[in-house]
């Protein structure tokens, strides 16, 4: 994998564990030496082109991940169709029926969920960035669009109504930037608090959307094509702003971190 | 066409001219009897598999409305692709290259926009409906999807953030069906003003495609398939939203009956 | 009272018992045939200014209504100053210290809460309509302000910017209106429910304050002072919002009504 | 001044002419040396309390400021009565009633309106940190009410409601902070365009008084009296989103440097 050969999917999430994934119903039980495994996992990125998954279980010792070659009997990966968000990656279902591995297909160094929540909490720094990247796309889309767009009898983008979409986007945009960066500069000295992670998740993404969503308006009709990239954005932060955690369970995260009580149940 | 043997589409639009189509380039000239038309019309609902097209177009003596059959020399219908919204109908260009019309192709009673704005207005009325309908369709899906969907140790639809969210979507979906009916009434005694038209089809579409994304959002990654009816109607009211009228037009027409001042300009 | 000679006093909300009264602090214990009853009452209309308050108070017998005259010993009605909001109606403590009544002075057809419950009901009713009352007046004002006020070169009204807000607020104010009235009318059917109560009062009270909030910025610096109504409905709208329910209460009353589940624990 | 032995005030803004001071009708004329004065100028802080005010002016010369003593003849400094905000602070008109200067009562190196809009842009700047101050208060202020105050039988802190109130204030507090800061810097450099300031004014101000107004709500009814801090930042916001450029003006100053267009009339 590492070397660019083969295709991997990371297989963590079930239909009902999207936010409580230690409560997975995933599990793995020993069979002389070899592991035996039954689950569903679902919206597992790449699981249909995957020369090989990591599949996350309950084991009498804990949650363990597991390296599941796609040609392992009993392993399929169903492609989820009809999808709107994400339409340019593969998404799958990963279902192992009585798959049968051997005592080396353990990850021999992740026990528990810490591994692959680590892995996750770097990736929701990484979205704080996109999250960005795509807004200013579609800002930057509007803006173009409204200069040489003429209604009545000037353009679209010297109109006030126009104006204050824009002035209040760039603002929103403007301070995205700071929050990722200065998120960067911490995680760079080594300090970052899951509750920053969420801080960074939970603005960039829902400030993202709401600016795609506005900029789609200022594009008309126009918008609703992926002539301009702006519809796209849209629909793929969908996506973005329920993975890795959803504007809810951020807020309690951020919400426990601030009053000192869990109230996620 | 009145029969169901003819698919006719309405050539109104232009791609400067949305919100001004009096503004519009289209022009016919008399050559002799006849007339000669050039324009580009867009976003034209069933363009390309129309049997024949309504063209509005400038004349000497005003803006007058042309049936144009599609097989006449000169006329073209290409659709519009790529688009993410309004995918189960045909949207389409009508490009119009010299095309010659005999006399009898003017309507005769159609003089001025008056006509097709009057259509138009029953459009507004008829979205205000629509839009509502879609809204109430996203939000029965998204408490029945939330009271059969498990997160940690009770349904969704029984944590508050979830409640929140729905009662608020209720609330708003009422008093959009109130606003309808109310207009309905009036509509009904024949003394509707096009800035009460302008306030429902403003409120229904914007509330309908708020409350479409927020039931997205219950859905989970559930909610970007199109398994569920939710994403479709977000999108669908991408067009919604900006056909018929943006916001701001909207916003404008019902802030000149209230101030007497226009401020589209 | 009912002849307007005497003024009288509803004692019912404890400090830490806004949105819960059933589990009020006031216990009434008898001492032969009299009651002794302790408690702290907060947030009183007119209890300063009483000449009898009707104080509720947990009973062997669960929760009932005394009358108790203001001169009674052991009992006092603080007044609560420097409020910001509803400044001309006095709102008072009612302190009760080991306060003896007769026994004649038990309200005899009032068992449980549901009598002081259902008055409280038929208050949330009236506010759905005073709080349109509020927002309307305000928005007449600043309609008018907007319309006399010149910047730059022409009236403030005639601005994009200001007519969004104006058309918006508009827009939201004919909703409570539609809003208010069908709940009349499902009232004089006898058929009204506590959610579609609550529906009334969350919305009318919220879209009232975001109104008056509106229209103080289009009243710039004049919309500080009591010169023109609107900051006075903003302020007093703060103590609407939270009395006879908070928004969130409402909330979770209407949740509760969709989904079939209590999420106020 | 300097020393604190006298208080000054700053005639600017004239009642017609709060967003556009350049169209200030005072005007100085000449008479042989002297110079008549003639306006009324409204909302000058400590007006009625000032040893002497600077009234800016309309000359053949452009605008220049006059030192005008407050025991001249034809001076006079009404306070303004009925303040819902800023009330520790007087609020005053002045009116200048053929009032005659001395020559030397120019200031001798401000000419046109640069050097009182240079005061303004320092002041917006310290506004933006201002605000966040505010805010700041008002959420600390709010956090603690919250983890005391119980409903049911938990705190209010403890219900996901308040979680994610409290969590989405402190994203926004955060973000307000670090724009700040952003500004601060670039203000060190000597970089700071108009339009961020605008950025910091805009946004710190907005979103301090939508976080007042949010924790006025967590404290319930406690939330209308000046026992708390909370009301009287929510009542002195208004002020502070008014003055020093309307949320409308700095909209369209950031529209018009990411535009080209300018959008104010």
């Amino acid at each position: 994998m590492a070397a660019g050969r083969a295709v991997g999917c990371f297989g963590l999430t079930e239909p009902d564990f999207g936010s409580n994934p230690a409560g997975m119903r995933t599990s793995a039980r020993r069979d002389g030496d070899d592991w035996i495994l039954n689950c569903t996992k679902m919206w597992i990125t790449n699981g249909s082109i995957a020369d090989a998954a990591v599949v996350w279980a309950q084991t009498d010792g804990g949650i363990r991940g597991f390296v599941v070659p796609a040609d392992t009997p009993g392993f399929s990966a169903p492609e989820i169709e009809r999808k709107m968000s994400l339409r340019a990656s593969v998404t799958s279902e990963l279902v192992l029926d009585d798959v049968r591995l051997p005592a080396s297909a353990v990850l021999p160094n992740a026990k528990g969920l810490r591994g692959p929540l680590t892995a996750l909490s770097e990736a929701r720094f990484g979205i704080a960035f996109g999250a960005i990247g795509a807004a200013r796309d579609c800002l930057e889309t509007a803006i173009e669009y409204a200069q040489s767009r003429a209604v009545f009898d000037k353009p679209l983008s010297a109109y006030q109504l126009t104006q204050a979409k824009i002035a209040d986007m760039a603002v929103e945009l403007g301070k995205g930037h700071l929050l990722a960066y200065h998120l960067g500069r911490i995680t760079d000295r080594g300090e970052i608090t899951p509750e920053q992670i969420s801080t960074g998740k939970l603005n960039n993404v829902r400030e993202a959307i709401a600016i795609a969503r506005e900029c789609r308006t200022i594009l008309g009709a126009n918008g609703i094509t992926l002539e301009y990239p702006v519809i796209r954005h849209a629909n793929n932060l969908e996506s973005v702003l329920t993975y890795e955690g959803t504007s809810e369970m951020h807020q309690l995260t951020i919400g426990k971190a601030l009053t000192g009580q869990a109230a996620f149940r």
